[in-house]
């Protein structure tokens, strides 16, 4: 992590277009990912803590030392609905930081999910408030309050830089970030590529080969592959 | 692992109260392990094989070594009913010491689940029989039987210090050891722990934010907080 | 991975023979494993993408370059009724390689599942098209189409030996290799096995010990044990 | 990573000041990562090929793809004396992009070392030449020249968001990244850091506890902390 | 980790005989792992600093928790010339502990040297200073100073169990704990063990080979291994 | 691991061209690699016990099971004058298998070096006698001596597929199999490639970039990269 603003919470933040995240949470994780040029993927150790929950929503923004889990209620209060939390820690911690409590608390501050580079506790209770969370680690270990840390700066979370605001896209396929600013164009884009996709899975399963559907026999001769019996 | 009492299988150990067992098995790992002090958790690297199992009961040990099961036969026999099997082994090997015959042995002497730094196979059996394991791996590969280890002596697993007769508490967050001797007093310390929570869970639900509920807007500002715009 | 044929496309291969094969589908993968003697395991970091998955068929193999899935719809269309694809990749890497275009592609061509020495996406898609894979990651991440592998010559994947023909068995517990002239031999020792379980489960279940159903205690006396009290 | 720009190399950046460089230059990576707030450090699996290398510069970034070194042939041509290259990759990859001839490139453009979140090789022939490099791995695995990245975009590198122009400020202990604007404050901050410290080490040296020349005591007595014989 | 005393430093603490850690001191970490049954052996991924540094000494032990390094300050105060100490976390944590000003206070005191479960840093200095260091990891990061632990409790160290007075003793190959009650027993086995190795090292140069010199062929033969051509 | 010949001991194996494996011996890893078309290349975990060992020579082949280095005895006897041994084992498993006995003995046979997928100790010994060994680890812990494997058969190492008699061609930047057959093809490649090296160093020290040596800077336009000031 290297932004250097520690201490600080940013009330006002520039949320992406309420009716673009609504479009883009019309796409899974890896459609989105392709359509923004595939950047912004954080990296794939984050995982669900139960299969099948998918949020799309702008993010708001913590940074927490490890082992102290005080700043995620102070994120609490910046929550709108809709909202989806990335907590960043500025070093590497499997700690649990995050249990039913607090879920509580985002739920009804509207939040849709949580995204943190660090542990969580309580997945049973959460799988069964249907709050979805993406972490790197399941641990009854808990955290201090202890030092203050930051929300709503710019963080790395998981290898992705996420400024607050910008559009949180997550699926069973892992998290991706996709910029306010660029939000619109990516929900163009995916929708172009899942209409072309809808077409090329009629012809795959119809038995249509990638090597002909895609034309790819010349190119592939051309690279040097040979067949042989 | 530390211990120096190898080739031994101690017959009587003195088990954590059964009806203070029956107080703790109320309460999930993180609570309990909250209320012991932060102290006695296993690393989260220990997974269960499937989600909703939990176990609550007094430890019987063994130390296996790399590559070997033979000690869980010996072990088999020194289970009584409601006891959890704590397997840690002399080295990192994810070999699958464990499967479906060794789970129906234990099963029928009346063990409540395994917890084991090491793999385990014939998961979909052990799962269909409602078997509960935390394990490091799921591994096919089978072990030997050819090196003597010990029964009830005191082992590391997976960073915890368990001592025979402990009582040991796993759910889907991990798996935590209770002293035998703080048992009832980390029930006691669980059950106010918990009936605090409720009343906190409530106000949560309801929108009071955690920085109100517990008082923490003048340490935030003590110790440098600072709001923004 | 220490072929040398790049660039190839072997169409002829000797797969195990289909009555074989069906045979040796009767079994798990732990115990096909141990009929052979402990070989072929693939690592325990491959993991299913869903709980029960199971397959049995001849591998038709591919080599991939990192980042680079060019060659899966090469190797689609060797597929035959019945094949397992093995994907090895000539160095780490965990991009989703593989998705629900490629699997719809892969199970009309009659492909059972998929073995991945890399990442996967659209894990709910595949789950839903109930198309099993075992892999090492599972990311949102695309690959390219630059660079030529091979398909059908020999490959080393999760560290297994895999020669195009050779018998997969997947399932919870991992994938284990079957080279296609010990198949059926293998299916063999694996029946003998199982119905030698039988017997033992129904001891163990009724609490008879291991220890005394495979006469341990003088091999354990001899090696050293004691008992204490 | 989270920046969209592929595909463009930035000509002109602004580099931190040079006098200011210069004066960054004689603090090791520890002390700067304290006196910049502990923000800005890469994560510790980065470890140089040699003991004994540092270096202090401003960045020139570049971003690859996995097992593709293209784009280092682009970003020695944007090297002026004194820089420090920051190649971030857009996935997880330990392939060898960097050897002895690049790294004969970059030195005769003044480069003064590399920080690269993947694989290097010819590390014997690097450190003869005294060409210091913080890496992932080290792989004798080659790359490919397919796929075109970007040059002096922001990049999150080893956890670390890095723009260019940014200060690296590299040894032993790590790598440390010092935004550009804030690079003076961050010397200042140093040189009075070590300042202090040259006293206390005296003090330390001659025996005098920190407990003592910090007057913990109170504060641990007050934390709960007992003495016991 | 699993003792519950926090908060304790314990002052008077039985440290293994000095005349019988002196002969300990001959032998390196493998010789007395072996001497001692193969227990007692921290995990393999703590690692020396620096090559070639050697220890033997009392363990004062010390727990700390994730990203909180205060209870090294109240450490250094129960120090006596000679001693190792041994760190334990409550939970993982690379964060860089300890650097030149601890390392330079625990030398006054005459510690030997400092083994612990979490990151280090100012390595080059601490390899000047000929402070030799098993950790972890190396990070620049830098740790608060907010919650108590303990010193001077039993700690669970990498893997294995602790307890003041015991002796470390730490190579290249490794740190080893063995037991204070042990420890004379401990220095005769290796003394035993090293005076048979030197006659048969002469032997296997002369060209002897093991299998003669341990009359390994009957066995090997019984086991099975058959010879061909 | 997938080969099915346990207990066996083959003898007499085709050894590389005496005179092919002292021309490949010119020559690094990673021209190595290169010159065999990027294959046999073991993963990079495997690391050299000290820095500046290099070895070329053909492989005799063990394969050990976890925890037990019986059949390195075995192979001792199996090792001519300039061979390198390489060890594989059934599982993972980090044990110290090899130390300062087993080097005398593998020393006075002749062998140039081992490459073992797990662990080994005594590594200052090792590197006194400059005996050089990749491993994936070092540790103290020893093995035991129960379970046959097998000798000279073909095994699969840190991820490559290594038959008896192919050249090892090993340095600090990883470990290449070259197959017996292709070794002259590979010594012819590996000698033109570095001819090429030396021209190109001189002209990359004097200054000219890769992107005008290479002609890539048309390739670069066509891909589509762009240039900003």
């Amino acid at each position: 992590m290297s932004t250097s603003q520690l201490g600080i919470v940013k009330r006002n933040i520039a949320r992406a277009d309420r009716a673009v995240v609504e479009r883009l949470s019309a796409f899974g994780a890896a459609t989105v990912h392709e359509a923004i040029g595939r950047t912004g993927l954080m990296k794939p150790y984050l995982r669900p803590i139960y299969a099948g929950g998918q949020v799309c929503g702008p993010a708001v923004t913590v940074l927490l030392h490890p082992g102290d889990n005080w700043m995620l209620h102070v994120v609490a209060e910046q929550i709108q609905p809709g909202d989806v939390v990335v907590a960043a820690i500025t070093a590497d911690c499997t700690d649990g930081y995050f249990g039913d409590l607090l879920a509580t608390s985002f739920q009804a501050r509207g939040a849709m999910g949580l995204i943190i580079d660090g542990g969580v506790r309580d997945v049973k209770d959460l799988t069964a408030m249907k709050f979805p969370v993406w972490s790197k680690a399941i641990s009854a270990k808990g955290t201090i309050k202890a030092t203050v840390g930051s929300v709503n700066v710019p963080v790395v979370c998981a290898g992705a830089l996420v400024n607050p605001g910008d559009v949180i896209v997550a699926d069973d396929d892992g998290v991706v970030v996709v910029p306010a600013a660029g939000a619109l164009q990516a929900a163009e884009a995916a929708a172009l590529r899942e209409s072309n996709e809808a077409e090329k899975r009629r012809k795959l399963a119809a038995g249509v080969l990638g090597l002909d559907m895609y034309n790819m026999r010349g190119p592939l001769e051309k690279a040097g592959l040979k067949y042989i019996d």
